[in-house]
C-alpha cells in the first residue's frame, strides 16, 4: 500500500525517493478514500438535489459524469464517478474537444499526497495550474462503484484561461493519469489516454407538462441487432404503425438504451415515410448498405430525435405532433447511430425510442419549419477560411403572408449543417431591430445534432424577420465549398418546432444568381478571365476556378452582405406562396443584439489560489 | 469661514442646512489647507525626484500640471497646482478630449468636508465614483501659489472604466467646480467650466547626450509682436543667417516662451527656405495674411519643431542637423501658433526657439525621410466612416536600393494627417514579419503635431519594409475625402528623423490607378452606371459620384488591401531612384504584432474602494 496516510503537505513538494515504487503500487490501488482538508469546502454545502443528467465520458464507461444546473447561481455542479482510479484523472472543457487549450479540473497524486486543482493546458497540451481556482471541490467519496468527486464551476469566471459555459454544445474532455507525477506541470495531455464527449450542459430548466390520462406508448426499437465492430454505424430499421391506426398526437418521447450500451448509442431518430407510397419494404441493416431499398430515402419526416445526454422530450401542453390517420404513411424508419471507437464485436442492441401519444388530440398541431439557406451552389464558402459566415433570411414579407395574426410559438429547434459547420444562430428581428435569440450554438458540431427545447418559448408575429447565420471552417479544403445536398457541400438550416402548425414549411433565402454572375465578371476583370461566365458553365465550376486571393474573398463576403436575395417562402419544398420572391432586398437591421459574455461571479478572488491538498487514507490496496 | 474644521466623515453624507451659505463662503476661500487622513497614503512616499514636465491646463493658467513618469513602476505621478480653489476641481483623461466617458480624479466639497476620489463620467457627462480607486492621493498641500495636489496613477489599471495611458497623445481634461455639491453623483460636466489640453504624457526616458565644448546658440524669436485677439493665429516671421554662415550641425534646440504667455503659445516651428531662390522678402505677420509674400511658401524644410508640454530636443551624440554653408538658403521662417480662446488683446510676445549648434561637425548628418501615402486622390476615404484605415508602404525593393548596408537609425518621428486623422502608426517588417513599432499614436490629433523622440532607436536595414497606417473619421463628411494637399483632403505621413542621412527623401505609395478604374467599373456594374469612367472624369469627380452602400465601401477596402501599388522611392520630391516602381505587389505580411494592452498592476484590488475623506482646517477665508 502506498503511503496515503499523510497530513497536509505543501503543494508541489519534491517527491521522496520511493516515487517509482509508490507509483507502481498506486497504479494498482483501486479503492481509496479521500479526506478533504480545510481549503476545499469553504462553507459550501453540497446541493441536496439529485443529478438529473448523466453521460459516460469514455467508450469503456470508466468515467461517468452526472450534473445539475443552477440558473440562479449560474453554476454547474458536477459529480464525476471514476470507476478504476489509477494515478488521477483530468476533466474539463475546450472549444471543440481538443485537449490543448482546455480548461481542466485535475485530480493527481505524486505518489505521496493527492491533489485537486483548477488547471489549463496550453497549445502544446502542457498542463499549468490556474492562477484563479474556479473548479471548487466539494466532496470526494469512496463508493462501491468507484471514487466519486463532487465539484462545482460557475458558468463564467472572467479568468481568460477558463472556458465560458454557454448554451448549446459543450465539448467535455477527459484524460486518465496512469502513473503518479512529480507535479501538475509534469503532465502533458499528449501522453495520456484522452477523449471527448459532446453534450448540452445547460439543459433548459422547464417544468414537465401534465400528461393526458389516456396516454399510450409505442416502442420503436432495433430488433436485437448485432452491432458491427466498426467505429461508425448508422443502422436503419423499418417498422409500421398498426393497420387503421388513426390520427394521434405524440406528446412526449424518451430514449430506450439497452443496458451496457450507454456509451455505444450516440443518437437515434424516428422518421415517418412519405405518404405518396402505398408501402415500404422491410429492412434492418446499415443505412449505407447496398442492400438498402432505394425507397427508404423517402422516409425523412422527423417524428422524434434523441442524442447522448438528452432526456425525455415533452411537447408543450397545448400541442402535440400529429401522426397516423389518413394522409400519412404507416411506415416509420428508425435510425440509430452507433459510435464504437473500440470496435467492440458481438454486442447486441435493442435501443430505440418510446413514443407517448394520445388519441385525445390537443388544441394545436405542432409543426416543423425550415429556416436558413436554400440548398443551392450560389451560396459558397471560399477554401482556407477559419470562420466564414453565410446568412439565410426569412423575410417580413413571407411571415406577413404566412403566419396567423396571433403568431406562432417556437418551443424547440434543431440546428443543421454539414461537415464544415462550426456555429449556428437564429435571431428574431422586429421593426429593423434584433430582439431575441431563437437558438444559438457557438460550439456547434455537425456530429451532434439534437432537437433542443428552448429555454424560453419565442413568439413570431407576422412581419417579423428570422435571420439564421452559420459559421464555417474550410481550412482543410482546397476548393470552394458550395451549398447543396452532398456531404461535401454545405447547408445552413434551423428546423423550428412550433405551434400552431401553419402552411409555411420553408422560409429560406439565397443570393440572387444574377448578382453572383456580376461577381464572377468582376473577378475576371481583376484577375484576367479565369472564371468562365459562359452559359454552359455551372456555378460550382465557376466557384472552382476563382483564384482565392484576399480581394475575391472579401468581395464575395461583401456581395453576400449586400446583393438582393431570392426567397423560398414555401408551403412544401415545391409550392411557393403567391408573390414576387426574386430580387428581394436584404432585411435592414439597424440595431444588433450583443454577443453573450460571462458575468463574473461576485465571490471572485476569494477562491484558493493554489491547489487543494488532499490527504488520502488507507483502503484495501 | 466655512466649517472646515471637521474630522473624518463618512463619504457621501447628506449636507447640513447651511449648504448655500457655506457654498458662497467656500467660493471665496482661496487659501485652504488639507490634512490627509489614513487611507490616502498607504505607505507610499512621494517621489523625491522633481517633476520635469509642466503644462498649463486652462487658458488662464489657474490649473498647472507637472508630472513625471516611472517606466519601472509603470506609473505617472501628477502634481496639480490649483491657483484659485473654489469648490473643487476635476482632472483626467479621455479618448479625444471629451468630458463624457472620461476617467477623472475629483476633488470636491459638500460645504462641510472635502473629498478626493477616482471617478468617471458617463456618456451624458454624469459623474460616478469608480468601483476601483486608481488615482491615489499622496499629498495635499497649501502653497503660496495655491493648493498643490500630489497623486499617482498606473499606466493601465484593467478597470474597464479607466483610460489606458499609452505612448503618443493623451487628451487631458479638466473642470472647475464653482459650488459645493451634495455628492459626487450630483456633478454633471456639462454644467461646469471645462477644457482639454493635448500632451505626450509618456515622455521618453532618455539620457541627455553630451554637448560639444564649442556650443553656440542662436535665437529665432518673434520680434515682440502684438498677439491678435482671435482664437487661432499662425504667425510667420522671416529671419536670416549671417552672411557667409558656414556649415554647422544643430545638436539641440529648446523653446523660449515669453513669461506669462505659457498658455497662449501652442506650438512653434523653424523652417529653412529653398536654396533655389537667392533671397526672400522680410515678413512678420499672420501666415494667412494677404500681405504675405507668395515666395514664403517655399520655406518648408523643417529645422526644429516644438509643441506645448515638450522640452528640449537633443540629437543623438553621433549626429547633427546640418544648416548653413553653400547649397542651402540663409533664410529661415519661424511659425508660431497662438491659441487664444479667451481672445485676450494687447498681449505682446517674443517666443521662439533657441538653436544650439556647433562648427565641429559630428560624425553623421541627420536626415528626414517621408513615409506614408503619396498625395494623390486615388487614396480616398468614403464618407460616414468612423474608422477607415489607409496604408502606405516603403517597400523592401526601395530600402534595398537606397539604404546603406549597415542601415539607418531612426531616433525621432513626426506624424502628420489633415483634419480627419485619428490614429497613425508605422511598423517595421523584416522577412514578411512585423518586428517593431517605429511610432504609434492611437489618440493622434491633427491639432497636435510634434517631433517626438523615440523611446528606443529603430534601425532599418536594406530589404526592410516600413508600413504606415492612418485611421480616419469621416462621420461629418457627405462626400468621399480624397488624398491631396488641401486642408479638406487627406494625408498620411510619418516624417522620420534618422542618421546617417541618405539620398532617400520619400518612400511612399498609392494604389495603382488602373486598378482604381477597375473599381469604378465594378461600382457601375453593380449600381447602374453612376460613375463616369470616361477619360475626362477626374478621380475626385469619380469618387464623388460613388453611391456609398456597404458593398462599395467594403470593396474599396478590399481593393486597397489587394491591388498593386505605385511606389515613390525618391531622392527628392521629383527625382526617383532608378527602377520599375509601378504595379508593385503589396508587401506580404505573414505575422503581425499584437495590439498594445495594459499590464494590470500587481497591487490591484488593494486600493481603497471609496473616496478618501479629507478634513479641511481653517485658513484665512
Amino acid at each position: 500500500m502506498a503511503r496515503w496516510g499523510g497530513q497536509a503537505h505543501p503543494a508541489m513538494q519534491v517527491p521522496g525517493p520511493s516515487l517509482r515504487e509508490a507509483a507502481s503500487m498506486y497504479g494498482t490501488a483501486v479503492a481509496v478514500f479521500l479526506v478533504i482538508l480545510v481549503a476545499a469546502l469553504q462553507g459550501s454545502t453540497p446541493p441536496e438535489s439529485p443529478f438529473p443528467y448523466h453521460i459516460p465520458l469514455d467508450p469503456e464507461g470508466t468515467l461517468e459524469l452526472s450534473w445539475n444546473v443552477s440558473y440562479v447561481q449560474e453554476t454547474v455542479h458536477f459529480q464525476l464517478l471514476v470507476r478504476e482510479l489509477k494515478a488521477g484523472v483530468l476533466f474539463g472543457m475546450s472549444d471543440r474537444g481538443e485537449l490543448e487549450n482546455a480548461d481542466l479540473a485535475v485530480l493527481w497524486t505524486d505518489g505521496d499526497s493527492a491533489y485537486f486543482g483548477d488547471a489549463w493546458s496550453d497549445q502544446k497540451g502542457q498542463i499549468h495550474l490556474d492562477s484563479q481556482q474556479d473548479y471548487q471541490l466539494l466532496r470526494a467519496q469512496r463508493t462501491p462503484e468507484g471514487l466519486s468527486l463532487l465539484f462545482k464551476r460557475p458558468f463564467g469566471t472572467c479568468d481568460p484561461k477558463d472556458y465560458f459555459i454557454e448554451d448549446g454544445t459543450v465539448h467535455l474532455v477527459y484524460g486518465i493519469l496512469e502513473e503518479p507525477v512529480r507535479s501538475l506541470e509534469a503532465i502533458n495531455t499528449s501522453g495520456l489516454q484522452t477523449g471527448l464527449q459532446r453534450v448540452q450542459l445547460l439543459k433548459p430548466n422547464i417544468s414537465v407538462p401534465a400528461l393526458p390520462a389516456d396516454l399510450q406508448t409505442m416502442e420503436i426499437r432495433a430488433p436485437d441487432i448485432l452491432v458491427p465492430g466498426q467505429e461508425t454505424t448508422y443502422w436503419c430499421y423499418i417498422t409500421e404503425l398498426p393497420e387503421g391506426f388513426s390520427r394521434h398526437h405524440i406528446v412526449m418521447y424518451e430514449p430506450i438504451v439497452t443496458a451496457g450500451n450507454e456509451a455505444l448509442v450516440h443518437h437515434m431518430e424516428v422518421f415517418q415515410c412519405a405518404a405518396e407510397f402505398e408501402s415500404f419494404p422491410a429492412f434492418s441493416g446499415p443505412c449505407d448498405s447496398k442492400m438498402k431499398p432505394e425507397r427508404l430515402n423517402y422516409c425523412r419526416h422527423v417524428l422524434a430525435a434523441w442524442a447522448l445526454g438528452a432526456k425525455a422530450f415533452y411537447y408543450p401542453e397545448e400541442a402535440g405532433l400529429a401522426f397516423g390517420g389518413p394522409g400519412s404513411s404507416r411506415f416509420l424508419r428508425l435510425e440509430v447511430h452507433y459510435h464504437n471507437p473500440l470496435m467492440i464485436t458481438g454486442r447486441r442492441d435493442s435501443s430505440g425510442i418510446r413514443l407517448y401519444y394520445t388519441a385525445t388530440l390537443r388544441r394545436f398541431d405542432a409543426g416543423i419549419m425550415e429556416l436558413g439557406l436554400v440548398y443551392t451552389p450560389v451560396m459558397a464558402i471560399p477554401p482556407q477560411e477559419p470562420a466564414f459566415v453565410l446568412t439565410g433570411y426569412c423575410t417580413d414579407k413571407c411571415t406577413q403572408l404566412a403566419l396567423p395574426p396571433s403568431g406562432i410559438h417556437i418551443f424547440a429547434s434543431q440546428l443543421h449543417t454539414h461537415l464544415t459547420g462550426r456555429k449556428v444562430v437564429t435571431v428574431l428581428a422586429r421593426g429593423g431591430r434584433e430582439r431575441e435569440v431563437v437558438n444559438r450554438d457557438d460550439h456547434y458540431s455537425p456530429h451532434f445534432q439534437e432537437i433542443r427545447m428552448l429555454k424560453k418559448v419565442v413568439s413570431v408575429l407576422p412581419g417579423d424577420v428570422l435571420i439564421t447565420s452559420c459559421t464555417y471552417n474550410t481550412e482543410d479544403r482546397k476548393l470552394a465549398t458550395v451549398g447543396g445536398f452532398g456531404i461535401l457541400e454545405e447547408m445552413c438550416v434551423n428546423y423550428l418546432h412550433y405551434y400552431p402548425q401553419t402552411q409555411l414549411e420553408l422560409c429560406k433565402s439565397a443570393v440572387d444568381p444574377g448578382f453572383l454572375q456580376k461577381y464572377f465578371h468582376l473577378v475576371n476583370r481583376f484577375d484576367s478571365e479565369q472564371v468562365c461566365t459562359c452559359p454552359q458553365a455551372t456555378v460550382p465550376e465557376q466557384f472552382a476556378s476563382v483564384p482565392w486571393n484576399s480581394f475575391n474573398r472579401q468581395v464575395l463576403r461583401a456581395l453576400y452582405g449586400f446583393a438582393p436575395i431570392s426567397m423560398h417562402c414555401n408551403k412544401s419544398s415545391a409550392v411557393r406562396f403567391q408573390g414576387e420572391w426574386n430580387l428581394q432586398p436584404l432585411p435592414e437591421i439597424t440595431s444588433k443584439l450583443e454577443e453573450p459574455a460571462p458575468h463574473c461571479p461576485p465571490g471572485r478572488g476569494q477562491s484558493p489560489v493554489g491547489p487543494t491538498v488532499v490527504s488520502i487514507g488507507g483502503g484495501k490496496g
